[in-house]
């Protein structure tokens, strides 16, 4: 449970600086690109970014939410003086009617814990598809998936070793599950072992939905002496290359905290390592058949190292659900 | 959003140990209660409380959750070798059937935030009238509703305020809402002004339903010799008063932390109080009339001063959703 709030969501989506002051710079400083244009807010929430785009010169803002936030956001932007300058509709992006055949720019913040658990992204391509002029722009347009592994032993036991002994019984079977599905926290930027990897990009412009099954190498280089591998640790920044002076936000654990935190996939065995040598492996991602909401990720990982008793290899199943 | 983790909710309250160990201790220390005796244990999650039972003596424990829950919980008492003293039952209370027709003790956490916001209160007194035999127990069975005042001047403002200019918007309309739904978090000692004062308590034989529908007086009297009332909060303490020995916990500000927090109802207006003075007034509650899990709540409040210059009376209406 967590501190109770009905728009609480909302709240802590404006309060993340990060998120919200990076699409803020990435939409005043390219009045340029707002001046005059027809934008779209896919996933508007309290209306933030539409705002910003009216104040960035737009001619029209269109606002589309599946939630009664919707309703918050009309008094919002009426309190502001906007009504006439954005319409705000509550729907699916399948299915509401815009006030425009065409968009000059899709703006939206449709990104979920680890890029793609519950994200918005199918919605984004399908409102590009339908809506987006030929040389539209999207805000913001580049997302990577970055992973690093961690030294988390303290942490580990306190998430992992608890089941083992809860007031005196064997609750190994939520062990289980504590070790299938990764967990969202902060990870302190000491506890990297490794060199952060590059793993996986998404170009807004160019994805189809069936790129989002995806299945990625990686190469982590250790970067401490000697040092343990607990978890692999996973985190995405985003870019709006359309920007004048680029503009880039990391939910990374070397910069400043997100509400999307990082995500942990725990290893079942710890990893001996020392400088220089690497982890490598594939990082496969894709929504659970059943329940297309839900991510299916698997992790596979090979210790390259010379000393045969350390040699360590292995696949885990993940799921976020 | 908080830490995803899909059982996150049992771990919580698992690691509550002010809630784990007093159910511990209330079984624990009356194995006289509970030797032999037939167990109903409503809501039981991944079956902690029942395992506890097992462990007192019971002859037969009863599970009954609707939640996924329970498939854990079976292999949780598979793997500690209970399942012949445990029946699970996935579903709702008023729908399976159980393997007894009567049961000698009701065991059940059914406290939700603000003791009765998605608690599971009907649910016990559901099975309380149907299995409960004549003389049998209830654990816990008596709860009571405290309030106090607080100063929470600097939080507030973040709460509140900060809604007054969001990265230069005016979002009044979600201030309306802060104001109108209580916060669920935790209030430092410090922060008291007033005196706590027991203002509800259920008695779990006798309560009915419809008594969950109540408007209840409360008297706080000033604690401070000069100092100003913010909100005012609500907490429940819980008693097992069948133990041999009573046992009973607090989620108020001045016992150890539980995942209940405390319940933040803050003021429109700020009082301004002198020691000994009181601020007076009624704590109503009722479920919402079309969504029964929701909580209407209204506090009216009346500061009793001989400073003309300072009186203040209101009344605010809340709802938890």
């Amino acid at each position: 449970m967590h501190s109770y709030n009905h728009h609480g969501i909302h709240e802590e989506m404006l309060k993340d600086e990060v998120r919200t002051k990076s699409y803020q710079n990435a939409i005043y400083q390219n009045k340029h690109l707002f001046k005059d244009k027809i934008v779209l807010d896919v996933g508007c929430g309290t209306g933030i970014l539409s705002m910003f785009a009216v104040k960035a010169g737009a001619r029209h803002v269109i606002g589309v939410d599946m939630s009664t936030i919707i309703e918050k956001a009309k008094e919002i932007v009426e309190a502001n003086g906007m009504t006439t300058k954005i319409t705000l509709l509550q729907g699916k992006m399948e299915e509401v009617e815009l006030p425009f055949p065409k968009v000059d720019i899709i703006l939206s913040e449709w990104m979920g814990y680890f890029l793609l658990y519950e994200s918005m992204l199918d919605t984004v391509l399908y409102a590009r598809d339908k809506y987006l002029v030929t040389g539209g722009l999207i805000f913001p347009d580049k997302a990577t998936i970055f992973m690093a592994g961690i030294e988390d032993g303290e942490y580990k036991d306190e998430k992992i070793g608890f089941w083992d002994n809860v007031y005196g019984f064997d609750y190994t079977p939520l062990k289980h599950t504590a070790l299938t599905e990764p967990l969202v926290d902060t990870v302190e930027v000491k506890a990297c072992v490794t060199d952060p990897a590059r793993v996986f990009t998404i170009d807004l412009y160019t994805v189809i939905s069936a790129d989002l099954a995806f299945q990625a190498p990686y190469v982590l280089k250790v970067r401490k002496p000697q040092d343990f591998i607990h978890a692999l640790i996973a985190w995405f920044d985003i870019e709006f290359t359309a920007c004048h002076k680029p503009i880039h936000f990391s939910t990374g654990p070397h910069s400043k905290y997100t509400h999307w935190k990082q995500t942990v996939f725990y290893l079942r065995e710890v990893l001996t390592v020392e400088e220089n040598e690497t982890v490598t492996g594939f990082l496969m991602s894709k929504p659970n058949e059943k329940k297309k909401r839900d991510l299916d990720i698997t992790i596979s990982y090979r210790l390259e190292t010379d000393d045969p008793s350390r040699q360590a290899e292995g696949s885990l199943d993940y799921k976020m659900c």
